[in-house]
């Protein structure tokens, strides 16, 4: 089941071919993008997710995306949906043709969720530390480098999964060039000491994660201690759990880093997961 | 006036959306491209750009581009083009529609060469340096990164160019984080010291420029002198002339570096451009 909803409302066959040979979503990577899940036909972090799509846009110089546009646009997809109780629901603005008349492209699709996600939710991953090559203090004075920016230039982010995956993992941990612990590819990375959750701070050039959010929010008011700060390499490894929390995952525990097994730690990840349900 | 051929030889009107909403190209960024001139019907560099695009699709792991296939696209392009001597032609190579049967995207498109470029080559660019943030030395332990592949994730390029635009320049000149001389986000860097030419070399993460590699053949066969090395930024202000290469810019004067106005090389740049031509 698939459901392809173009950003004027207009609902299309998502086999269908709708993007034009010269748009600069496809010869620039040009524009940004969000995946949002849905369960039982409601969006989680909506707001969160658009404002992040506004945030995204603005790096980029796009105009400024329509909200009402966007959530009719997404509603429609949920009024289209006759697939499984959860859908990934996946937002795409580019900045349209090339030789056109300045018009964006947008649309959101509606796709199910697969295996590898559903199977990463109950296992847990193997991830891999790998250099992202850039140091954390240059994202303030480059904005060009649109560190922070969900964009649809992702070739690397891609590059990185298949690396994991050539070498037997499947997630990857991005670290700066000073060491510092960045995001996984398609997540944000949690670690968890005592009572306390700790992430990574956009100041670093990475994304604010929705799913991280959620999860931080509830966790607070069952009492733990959360901080959102610079991680180390070496704290990353002395954690007494890892967890990669991304929309469609949820919150994943990563049960080996870098070739090395943790502990195990399926009762925090139900605690966990338990938390983040509960803002729902 | 514009034509696009389909990989598999298929002429299409080039207004038509022929790409699906979930091609990879378009929702990652995951793909390669290049971008040829074509000179009276005659593809310049047709050779050095297919092996680029062979050494990009292998860096991100693509299947291996059909150089028949290519070679039949190119041709077809050239055979339905009705416009100017000029032409752009542009191959585009994507990973394909990601809910597909795996088979990569493909399509060349002739188009015009913009007024922005024709005037460039006539009265030059104004350049600014541009931190790109990484340190060369991470470019051959960190294939992830994908430096030196000319893929579709190019919003940095792009953004790069809106930042030279809005501070008054049209042109970037990247640099990394050791201070050495990258490149432009679609040109190389050409320096003349007397009767030396230099550019920097593919080892520092750039891509092997095809119109450089055209003129440092012309200029040596003339008796100049030409190094691929290493440049740091003192040597690149200290120049006697610079210039960016660039398929369809040809061999384009830079009359200003960071807001600073360089003597007038204009004799130079017709002198280089002749040599640049004398390969045709």
């Amino acid at each position: 089941m698939r459901v392809l909803v173009m950003l004027d409302g207009t609902v299309v066959d998502p086999g269908t071919p709708v993007i034009r040979v010269d748009d600069l979503g496809i010869t620039r990577g040009d524009g940004v993008f969000e995946t949002i899940l849905v369960v039982d036909g409601k969006p989680r972090e909506l707001g969160p997710h658009l404002d992040r799509l506004d945030r995204s846009a603005a790096m980029l110089q796009l105009p400024p995306p329509s909200r009402p546009d966007w959530e009719h646009c997404v509603q429609a997809v949920l009024d289209n949906w006759r697939g499984g109780a959860e859908m990934a629901l996946k937002m795409i603005y580019t900045r349209g043709p090339e030789f056109g008349d300045g018009t964006p492209t947008g649309y959101a699709m509606g796709l199910e969720i697969g295996e590898k996600v559903l199977r990463a939710r109950q296992t847990g991953v193997a991830a891999i530390t790998l250099d992202r090559g850039y140091d954390p203090e240059i994202v303030s004075r480059a904005p060009w480098l649109l560190l922070g920016a969900k964009s649809l230039s992702y070739a690397v982010n891609m590059a990185a999964t298949r690396h994991a995956e050539s070498v037997g993992a499947s997630e990857v941990i991005f670290i700066a060039a000073d060491g510092s612990v960045l995001e996984g590819p398609t997540s944000s990375v949690v670690l968890v000491n005592g009572r306390t959750l700790r992430t990574t701070p956009p100041s670093s050039g990475i994304l604010k994660g929705t799913t991280q959010g959620a999860l931080f929010r509830a966790a607070e008011r069952a009492g733990w201690v959360t901080k959102v700060e610079p991680v180390t390499l070496a704290e990353l490894r002395e954690a007494d759990a890892l967890f990669m929390a991304s929309s469609v995952r949820k919150i994943t525990r990563v049960h080996t880093l870098d070739g090395t097994a943790l502990a195990d730690t399926t009762d925090l990840r139900e605690e966990l997961n338990a938390l983040y349900e509960s803002e729902y």
